[in-house]
Formats: C-alpha cells, sequence, structure tokens
C-alpha cells in the first residue's frame, strides 16, 4: 500500500511543507526509516537526527523549520504517527473459523465471522459476539457473554458470570473474575466469605499480559470504557476504574477503591482499600495511596503528597545525615553560648 | 431455600431484635438488599443506612439500638455475615466427570466423584484425591498428588513431585513448583543452581490469579495449613509460610525466609532473604522487611520500623524543607549571637 | 551413580583434606545430609554444624581446618556445589516425541528429538529447533523460532514473530511478545500505537513464572545471552538487558530503558522509562530508578543514591521526630539567649 504525503496530511489534519506528491509505503523510527518510509520528530533533542535519517518525509511540530525532506507539520506529532502507523499495518481483520479442537458448549450462542483457535473452552450459555477471537488455551466460564471484535490471546482465563464490552482486547494469561480476597478472623482461622459477585469490563478496555481483576464480593468489580491496563496489576474485588484511565505495569487497587476517570498511575502504585481518587489525577512510580486523593491533581510518595512536595522533600532527603550533624554542632554553640551567657552574668 | 431469621440466629450465635418469624431468602450488601434478603452493617458509619435499606434483616453488632426492623445483634457482624452468605451461597458439589479431551496419565490414581475439564493434563504416578476439580488448561506434573475437594482453576500449572493438601483452591494462572531463583557468579557467568527441592503446600490454603511458588533448591519450601494468598505474590524457595498466615496482593518474600504463623503482609510488601518474621506480626503496604521481625507487633516502613514510629516518621517527612530552612536560619542567628558575644568580650 | 570424593576435587579444580577415597552418592543441605552424601558450608557461621552433619564428606573455603570428616576446600564452596549437584541430579535429556493432541501447523519447522506435550499450539512457519520441549498449554504464534534445547514450561504465551535462542528456559505462564503499553491522548481517548516491533531472546537466558516480556512499538524488545530474570517480572517494549544480568522477582521496567550488562537489580525495583543503567551496576531492593546510573556502583532508594548514602539516610529516618523535637528546643532556646543579650544590651 502506497500514500501520498498530501494525503496522508489530510488523514491526520496537518499541513505538508515541501513536495506533497512524495509516496509513502511504511513507517519506521528515525534512526531506522529507509527510503519510501516517513518517520517522526516528537521530542525536540531528536531534531538533529532529521538530517541524518533516509525517511522519504518527517512528521514534527509546528515550529519546525524547513529542511530539503519533506516535513508533515502537525499539532501532535506523537498522535499523528500512532494515527499513519495504524493506516499502514493494521491487518484487516479475517475469520479463522472455529477449530474442532475447541471445546464449546452447545447452549452457548456464538456469533458470525469468529476465529476460535484450538483447545479452548466455553462454558455453557456464554454468548460471544461477532468476529470475536479466542486464542489457544483460553477458558470461557458459563454464562460469560463477550461482546464483538473482542479479542482473547492464549491462556486467558475468564470466570463465570464475567460481562466484556466490545473491542476489548485482554492479553496472554489475563484472569477476570477469580474471587475477591476476603476473609474473616474467627480466633486465628480464616473464615471465607464467599465472593458472588462478577466483573463487567467496558467497551474499548485494553489489559495488559497476566494481570488479575478479582470478582466482586457482591455486587460488581466494573472496569469503565476505554481503561487502559498494563502488565501484571492487581485489581481487588470491586473496585471501580473510570472511564479512561490509564493503570501501568505492577499497579496494585485493594478492595472496593474507586478510581476516577482520565486518571494516570504510574508503575507500582499501590492504592488502599476504600478509597477514592479523583478525575484527572496523576499518581507518580512507586507511590502508596493512603486516603483520598482530590481531583486534577498530580501526586507522589508513599504515603502520597502533593507532586511538588513530594519533589521538595525528596530533594533534602539526601542532606539528612548532614543535617543531624549540623543540629549536633548548633547544640555543641548553643551549650557554649548559654554557659559564656551565665559565667559573664555570674560575673556580673 | 428460605430460613427463618431465629434459625439464622441459632446458626451464627446472635440473638433476634424484633421478629424473628421473618423469612429470609438471600444476602446483599446494605444498598441493593431487596425484601426477603438480610444484610449486615459492620462499621458505625453506615449505620444511618439501616433507615433506607429495603432489607427485611440486618445482622448488627451489640450496641445497635432496635429499629422497627428486625434486627440480628451478634459480637462480630462480619463474621456472621459470612456464614449466612455461605449458607444462602454455597452450591452443593457436583462431579462433572472426567471429559474425554483431558489427558491423562494410565498411571495416575484418580479419586472418586471427579471434576476433570476438557485439556486438563495429569503426569504419570500423579494423586488425585476424591471431589478433586480441575479446569480447563490445568497442568499437573508428574509424581504430585492433590488432596480431596481441592480446586485448581483454569491454567494453573503443578510441577512434579508438589503435595498439595484437601480443600485447596488455586486460581486461575497459579504456578508451583517453578524453580527456585539460583545462580552463582563464575566471573561475569550465572551458573544455575539446580533445583531439586519440591513445594508442599497443607491443607485449607487458598492462592490468588497468577501467584507463583518456587519449588525449593533443596528440602521443602511449605505452605502451612491455613494460609491464604492473594493474587500476582512470589514466595521464592524455600520459603516457610506458618499456618492462617495473610499475604495481601503482589507480596514478594525471598529465599529461605520462615514467616511465622497468623501474620499479615499487606499488599507489595517485600523480604528480603533468609529471614525471619514472628507469630501475629503485621506488616503494613509497601513495606520492605530487611532483618528478622519479632513477634507480635506491627511494622511498617522500608527499611520496617514498629508501626507507631513508623506514623511518627511519616508525618514530619513533608515538614523537611521547613526543618532545612529553620536549620539555615538557625545557623545565621548563631552566627549573630556569637558575634555579638565575641565583640562585647573584645569591648570589655 | 558414585563418584570419589578426589574425582570430584578434580571437576571442581578442589582439593582434599582426608579420605579422597571416601565414596558420594549424592548430595543434601548440611542439616539433612545422610551418609554417602556431600554437602557445603558457605557462610562462616555455618561451621559449628560441620561437627554434627551426618554428610560423608563436606565443600569448604580454604581457611577451614581440618576435621575427622574429608574436606574439599575450594575457592568458592557455592559454585563449587553447584556443579556438583549438577553432576548428581540433571538427568540426561529423553525426547518425550510429538504427543497427538498438540496442534502443529503443517508449514512449522521442527526439529529433531523433540518433547511436545498434548494441547501444545505450534503456529504456521515456525521453527523448533532440536531437542526443544514445549510442555501442555505452550502456544507458540506463528513465525516465532526457539532454539535447540530450550524448555518451554506449561502455559507460557509466545506471541507472533518472537525469536529464540538456545538453552532457554521459560517457566510457567511467561508472556513474550504481547503488546508494548502505548497509547497518545485525543483529548481525554487513549489512542492506540500499534506495538509492531518484536522480542529476542538470545542463548542462555532463564526467565520466571508469569513474567511478561513485551514486544517493541518499532524494532525490538532484547533479552541478551545469559540474563537471568525471576518470577512477576515487567519488561516493557524496546528495553534491552544486557548480558548475564540478573533481575530478582517482581521487578518492573518501563519502556525503552537500557540495562547494561553484569547488572543487579534486587527484588521489587522499579525502573522508568527511556534511561540507561551502566555495566556493573546493582540496585538494592524496592528501589525506584529515576535517572540515568553510572557504571560499577550501588545504589538504593526511591529516587536511588549511591548504596552507602542510602544507608546514612536510611539510619537517620527513625530520627526525624527526635530531630523535629530538638529543633522546636533550640528555637526556644535561641530565643531566650537573644533576648538575654538584647536587656542586657538595654540595661548597657
Amino acid at each position: 500500500m502506497k500514500r501520498r504525503l498530501k494525503e496522508l496530511a489530510e488523514l491526520v489534519g496537518g499541513t505538508v511543507v515541501g513536495d506533497g506528491e512524495v509516496e509513502i509505503s511504511g513507517v519506521a523510527a528515525i534512526e531506522d526509516a529507509r527510503v519510501g518510509e516517513i518517520t517522526f520528530v516528537a521530542n525536540p533533542k531528536h531534531l538533529k537526527m532529521l538530517a541524518k535519517t533516509h525517511a522519504t518525509a518527517v512528521i514534527v511540530s509546528p515550529g519546525v523549520p524547513q529542511t530539503d525532506k519533506p516535513l508533515l507539520r502537525v499539532t501532535n506529532p506523537d498522535l499523528a504517527f500512532a494515527k499513519i502507523l495504524t493506516i499502514f499495518s493494521q491487518k484487516p481483520y479475517q475469520a479463522k473459523g472455529i477449530d474442532p479442537n475447541a471445546w464449546i458448549s452447545t447452549t452457548a450462542q456464538l456469533g458470525q465471522g469468529l476465529s476460535i483457535y484450538p483447545f479452548v473452552y466455553i462454558g455453557d450459555r456464554c454468548r460471544i459476539g461477532d468476529r470475536v477471537t479466542l486464542y489457544p488455551g483460553v477458558y470461557v466460564g458459563e454464562d460469560s457473554s463477550i461482546g464483538e471484535e473482542s479479542v482473547l490471546y492464549p491462556n486467558v482465563s475468564i470466570y463465570p458470570r464475567t460481562v466484556i464490552g466490545k473491542r476489548v482486547f485482554l492479553h496472554g494469561g489475563v484472569v477476570v473474575g477469580s474471587d475477591g480476597f476476603g476473609y474473616v478472623k474467627e480466633g486465628r482461622k480464616n473464615v471465607k466469605k464467599l465472593q458472588v459477585g462478577t466483573v463487567e469490563i467496558e467497551d474499548d478496555v485494553e489489559i495488559g499480559a497476566n494481570t488479575t481483576i478479582d470478582r466482586a464480593a457482591l455486587g460488581k468489580t466494573i472496569i469503565r470504557r476505554g481503561v487502559k491496563i498494563d502488565n501484571l496489576v492487581q485489581v481487588a474485588h470491586n473496585v471501580v476504574i473510570g472511564e479512561d484511565s490509564i493503570l501501568c505495569g505492577q499497579v496494585g487497587i485493594s478492595g472496593s477503591s474507586k478510581i476516577g476517570s482520565n486518571v494516570i498511575l504510574v508503575g507500582q502504585v499501590g492504592v488502599v482499600d476504600h478509597i477514592e481518587i479523583g478525575d484527572n489525577v496523576t499518581v507518580g512510580a512507586q507511590s502508596g495511596v493512603m486516603n483520598d486523593l482530590p481531583a486534577n491533581q498530580a501526586y507522589t510518595g508513599s504515603p502520597t503528597l502533593p507532586h511538588r512536595d513530594f519533589l521538595h522533600m525528596a530533594a533534602i532527603l539526601p542532606k539528612l545525615p548532614e543535617m543531624r550533624k549540623t543540629l549536633i554542632q548548633i547544640e555543641k554553640r548553643l551549650k557554649r553560648i548559654e554557659e559564656t551567657i551565665s559565667s559573664e552574668r555570674k560575673r556580673e
């Protein structure tokens, strides 16, 4: 497939500087790009690579001056590149059909145009939407439903009664609907609280490899539309994650906490149970969220502080040993002064 | 199934306040409960919801005053609710039989009343107890044994020679018996120490989704009776976890460390290798345990402090920038004083 | 199998003190060893166990004095033990053949002497080297290759176009080649950046249970020769891990970061995106690496400090409350002194 640069400019809402007739046949990183390919510079630090790249055209931000190479000027080069990459790289869906080595309940309702690989298990009364792909080793427990065009990668486990929306991507080894972690102590013994709730994953969610989403104790664990979750994330029972929020790798969210919409939790953040994080909050890497966090702010630390306060604090931490020495010296100086004053008084 | 409130009171050892003859047919959270259902209030903050709930009866703690709604007074409402939930929600076990799409060694010994799903693999000389459930994609390596009434959820992997007790629940994607992480440097090269030990999981243990338990280098990794482990937890080789202990999500325990009984490690705690944590210890979220922890105390922090000391320290951390400013001012004031004194002396 | 002690000494380059003719038939930990077995003492603390062990011979370091038990003196007892353990415990490879319940594309190229278990899936055009073992539930996506003598444990998922070297061990539930976590915000909406790169794992790599390695956005994620990765580790897109490096349990490495060779990242370390860690660096448990780390040093903390500085800082953290009290007292004393001086001046 080839596209003229000016066509691409139209598709992403940018303007061409230079020859808009050049033909583009693919995309690549700036250091790897070959003739015929388009690349991008999002970071001003990399602008000097413009002169050296073999790419035929380069996506840049508005401020970048003309070069001898055709440029595609856009407000957000990163976004434009993502869209152009999709144009060139996304393969159209092709139904593989249903492999005879899959085990499918006779009471399951199957949509059209499916791709069901060998060793898939689909339980009683499941509803599988059109053009769904289930890779080898996927288990879908009874009474679950999967919306159209969703893709479950190999060895994903969906416990019974789970509801999964449209265009949801669950990567290898994801577990959805496992029992929430709920016990009550009777003496030292841990008495299990049966976990009789469910999980609901709305449309356009993507969940990374080996992430786990527990079913609710009662009621629902809910992952709202457009949420993106990275690998090895733990989402406990009764958690609700608001629309378009992002959970990076190894984040853990404890039971019943509510995460607002458009929130970003950076890698390895932990959130205690029964708290709320407001909309548009960003929480820095490895932070421990132990209280409600009001909306529209950035926080870092364990326990969390407003991000700027964390930076001030963190900058001083390495100076603690010096501060302690200073304190000891100050006390000595003080003592000397006090003695001086006291002895002078006596003299007087 | 319906039960009169007074019957439930007998079963959980509580007393009815109001009409004990009302019939209960199910359980629900206080905000979702409908007529005919019982709910509970464990947290005094939620007592005001008593007036609004549609529940037919409410489990409460002893101090709660009579209302127009029948109450079930118990010492521990949380525990009573767990027991009543089990009464209404636990389905009796029904054997599914052995699916012909499972692969079972002819030398395996199989109990009665099994539920073996398609795509299960049971290796040579395994012993599978009565009423065991193995979901699709479960692998049980040779010479392993699984005690009666245990449930292995989809895609669980049990390496050879693992011993699993009775009534053990292993959730989706759990790996038991993988090689411990042991290498010796020979120059820069990492020489593997063969991991020839095993894993033993005693009765009544539950392990959450995608948690990993490594086999011992020599000897055994042991998870004792009644231990409950959450999702994505790492238990390294030769670790021993004492009876009734609780490991929350994403905890990691390094090689050869011994965790006492009735211990609670909260989410994302890390424990270094070769240390001991005493009985009845609680370690707060994200703590890093780098030394032995004596029994019967709570600890938090990385490295850990007694919990109260941690709280004092953590409360002061945000004041560090201010403390540093104060220090600088103090030094100036001291200098001024010292100069004053010195000049006065000269005058004298 | 039996070996004389003097033969073992030759094999590991050590010297016998005492009777070199004794026959050794196995290895064990010092507290479990029986007659006929060899054990080792690496830690001087355990030397007193020498008198009590039932072992027939003991591997020790050069300084250890003669006893009535034959000793095998070596520079590195840990390494010698690892080698002797391998001599006694490593079973020779036996090909299991290809189980008819595996699903193998007719376009896959298969080597000699394979062990392919039931419920394995091998996609189109895959190349599987000689003596490779694929356990039940392994998925190998199209156009992938696996080098000779590699072992993929149960339920491992290899996405398409992945390249895996020789003698690579991937433990249960590992996912290699899942999509990198890349989105661009368009307003609040997360627009996916297609992940069209690959993963390359070089020879002699071992990766622990349920670890995840994402494919590159463009280009390659690379795990170099001899790298050892523990359980539940997250390696993001476009990361490069240098030769012989070690990543302990639950480490997380964000996108595009480069880890040098012979590096050790201890448990639960997090590394932000787009940074570099130099060769021979060690990073302590739970550290958060937020900047480039120069080579040949040890670091700890979040953010990281040179390890010694971290220890100094950490030692003072518990004294913060006391320091703050001291500060307040100092201010009072200062005020008193200043008032004294000021009143004396007035008097003058």
